[in-house]
């Protein structure tokens, strides 16, 4: 199996380099665009001026790194293998823990998809607190943190200014919850990267699997596809066959954190059944997946039997399918929700492999007339009360929110959310700012996503222009991806983050100068934008198509300060 | 020649509607989208609920009329004619007053690209106030305010509710400076609209062939796709040959108003040479489109002497071509703008037509680092100052903004403008909310559009894909009117105009109810929405490829609701 799609020469111009920490020996990835200098003419004599280089985030790993063979079968290197086997409050497993994994490991018939190579799962030993989160309020700096703190800096420090952003300070963040590293110990391979309001806006991308479509090499294919254009997270929501081995892959393949929402592969395991799901089978799929590696689970306990009712007020219901799947087990039962009854057992797992938890939202509105209503509103409640219960157990906390918001009623999703969550890190799906434009949703809820995470959301979650259509296919990602990328630095910008306005200077002065390649070069989509250019240019032009060589408002602009400077 | 692309059944399930005036026998066209019933099956049951309709504003004109048979050879109905020639403070001219345009006139060279049919210009007669901010102000309320009062209300009209924009309303608006009704008196063609921040938001697209491409036929074409996928205005930029006989094909056959940048034409009659401008051939030339009938024009008359200075500290200098010229004008004759120094008599033509001046934006930032300095916003006085004579002369105003703002500073954009220009209503190119993205500038525009229209734009201009790149061809312009239409409704929605959200509501619930075909017909562009569904599904399934058939929360949730009724 190989992975296709991926031209490492897409990004031209630009080379992969390894920053050093200073704490720690450690090796921060990113990437650095040279760009060419400025020649003029001035009076007959030849001007060069340099124009240096630009650092660019950089989310697609060693899959951009010409150093690095890259065989999918053997998973690409473990970044953060020595740091985790040298720390003294983990133990080794002999065998994994969860009924399920270890059923089907025994399942010969699987051998053919199985991801060959075997790592024992890694655990915290009996008493330890080990997650981030823990060693942050015990004023240990990991080199998890150091590595962050470096990458959200890049080019800050080559413009020489010191930032607040430290290692000190990224631990206090941390400490105090407002931001969340994803770091499961047996998921080695992830980057370390930073989820919080006053770090760089991330982006989620969702891939997986239906019952309709799909393969693991295409799943697989696809995850390095979206962090390859800029994905910061993964969630894996496949609801298919083999969607323990489909993981397997995608985590051994994955330099970025992988999230999950477990309670689709417990529905799975009672054949589709909401009537059948239990707790003891819903607690092996969590323990099975932390084994695996992933980074962090959507749970949707704040989804309460209460809710029942105002669903059926509302013009689209409920449009989470983790929050119907438990609303609905709920008033089968009669019970409350298993998951918010369980959340403190749920915190103790979570805490042993430091899987982080995203709280769902189930009630997310589902259109504009059901924004901002009392379940949405409740559920918020309740996650806040989660919260505190995760944080008690040193687990990291991310909220999810909506869903389809009026622009107009964004903000207060924004204040409520930092008042009753205790400033746990915001993440959002968009939001749709309208319900009317199916095809272009990625668009919708850019304008939405772009708004919310200037005001504070810490992540958006991607949408692809099939969102409420059908299943994206390889561009629709590229594009959710672009135009999310597009939302977070505009966020950036509008929040000042240190250092992120020099991309965009550093592009406009290229297109000032006509040096189109440096233009391409720093932009986001670079194969994109030299493709629109050349056909219809030449290589040397010093005007675009738009206006014509008579009419370029940039040449002339260069005339007026020559005759000015004369 | 025929319009090629346009397939009135791409808007399936839709008929075009008339609605009649209450004080003059006008008919104002618009769509009605007729909805299929919810069927449920209830107890064995089958239970039929009429969903109705829902009007959508229509800017398509009678090329979605299945009544009308086009022939753009002969030009469209001319929906005004009546109105207009019933007037007495008109006279019609027996020849063309331009020098220009009788010279095309009579060669005979042209006669094959020449739109055949002849009809004799109109102006007011001498010492009469005809322009519809006169009107207004002596408190005549004429059949182009009441059209585009039914136009602004059709929905709240539907819904029974009595809305504050009545006929009185807009003539008041249009009175105090705050809304612009553009309707050039030799413009019949053009279906009345208006443009304020207390109407809907609107949305002008750009066409025009440069020295490089395109051809007539091709731009008439492009002219009707973009009002057929939603465009309000249409500016004609075109600044290559033959300009004056594609403008003429472009109005008589355009439904919507037409805006052009007379200084293009200008300088193509000087070969290019901007220091061979002169007040007397750009006179002319103002003479000569304003009896074609362009309904508004973009005068760069803020763009002063004093700005050629600033440009040079400025990263990307001067980005408008417009002002650009101008600038340099003033900059190699040692004077001021002559566009500025002759602004009385500027008014005095436009006056004399019903051409409503847009006040451009010469200086309007090209990068995120030159938003909101001093070149453009001693423009913005500038063009406050150019309000007050234009309405000297009871010419109606528009103000152009930027350009590339950041998101933290477009609201300092919007508070100024309305300061400093009277409330007179603001037109903007985006604004583009970061640089970084060439290839999705309708992207990082439209984050930047949809805030400012929140704010009170009323106006955005739309970009496409291929800004800053190439010119766009038509699906580039589709994608850019569909992401202007995105923008303009969702500050609609966040502005609550009456009744926006119905259009929202209808969709969402066809959505809730799986009734597929009534989303697409409701969508924005349901030929795009149909095509991205069909390639995945059957035509009747219960659900969408994104979550398959187990998984879909809106199945399970109306399992809920119906447990809940047990």
């Amino acid at each position: 199996m190989t992975i296709e799609n991926i031209d490492i020469n897409s990004y031209p111009g630009s080379e992969k380099v390894y920053l050093n920490g200073e704490i720690y020996p450690i090796k921060v990835a990113m990437r650095k665009v040279n760009l060419t200098p400025t020649v003029k003419i001035v009076d007959g004599e030849k001007q060069v001026t340099d124009n240096g280089s630009v650092y660019i985030y950089d989310t697609s790993g060693v899959y951009t790194d010409p150093a690095v063979t890259i065989d999918i079968n053997s998973g690409i290197p473990r970044v953060r293998e020595q740091w985790i086997a040298q720390r003294d409050d983990l133990e080794q497993l002999l065998h994994i823990t969860s009924d399920y994994g270890r059923r089907r490991e025994e399942d010969r018939s699987l051998d053919s998809i199985r991801f060959a190579k075997r790592y024992a799962p890694r655990r915290a030993m009996e008493g330890k607190e080990i997650t981030q989160m823990a060693l942050a309020r015990q004023g240990v700096v990991t080199p998890e943190m150091e590595y962050v703190a470096i990458r959200e800096n890049m080019n800050a420090r080559k413009l020489g200014i010191k930032t607040h952003i430290t290692p000190e300070f990224v631990r206090a963040e941390i400490a105090a919850g407002r931001a969340v590293l994803p770091a499961n110990i047996n998921h080695p391979e992830a980057e370390p990267m930073i989820i919080g309001r006053n770090f760089l806006v991330k982006l989620n991308t969702n891939i997986g699997n239906s019952a309709l479509s799909s393969g693991i090499e295409e799943e697989v294919s696809k995850a390095v596809w979206s962090c390859y254009w800029g994905g910061d997270t993964l969630m894996d929501l496949s609801t298919g066959d083999n969607i323990h081995e489909t993981r397997e892959w995608i985590i051994r393949n994955c330099p970025i954190p992988v999230g999950t929402v477990p309670v689709y592969q417990a529905l799975e395991k009672v054949n589709g059944k909401v009537e059948d799901l239990t707790w003891e089978i819903y607690r092996d799929t969590l323990i099975e997946q932390a084994e695996q590696g992933v980074d962090y689970f959507t749970i949707h306990a704040g989804a309460l039997r209460a809710h029942a009712d105002m669903i059926g007020r509302r013009l689209t219901g409920c449009v989470s399918r983790g929050g119907s799947i438990m609303t609905r087990w709920a008033v089968l039962h009669n019970e409350e929700n298993f998951l918010y009854t369980h959340f403190h057992e749920i915190c103790e797992i979570l805490a042993r492999y430091d899987v982080a938890v995203s709280l769902g939202d189930g009630m997310r509105p589902g259109s504009i007339h059901d924004a901002n209503d009392e379940a949405q509103f409740l559920e918020l409640d309740v996650l806040g009360e989660l919260t505190e219960i995760a944080w008690q157990h040193n687990v990291q906390v991310l909220i999810e929110g909506p869903g389809h918001v009026p622009m107009n009623k964004i903000n207060e999703n924004m204040d409520r959310q930092i008042e009753k969550c205790h400033e746990a890190p915001f993440y959002t799906l968009g939001p749709l700012t309208t319900d009317i434009a199916p095809g272009y949703d990625h668009i919708t809820s850019a304008i939405g996503a772009a708004q919310i995470a200037w005001l504070g959301t810490a992540m958006i979650c991607y949408v692809t222009p099939k969102e409420h259509l059908a299943l994206p296919n390889l561009d629709d990602v590229r594009q959710g991806v672009i135009t999310y990328k597009i939302a977070a630095h505009a966020a950036d910008l509008a929040k000042g983050h240190p250092g992120a306005q020099l991309r965009d200077d550093a592009l406009s002065k290229a297109r000032y100068d006509f040096r189109w390649k440096d233009q391409f070069n720093l932009s986001l989509d670079p194969a994109k934008a030299r493709q629109y250019y050349v056909e219809s240019h030449r290589d040397d032009d010093k005007f675009c198509t738009m206006c014509g060589p008579n009419f370029c408002a940039m040449r002339i602009t260069q005339g007026i300060a020559d005759d000015c400077a004369k």
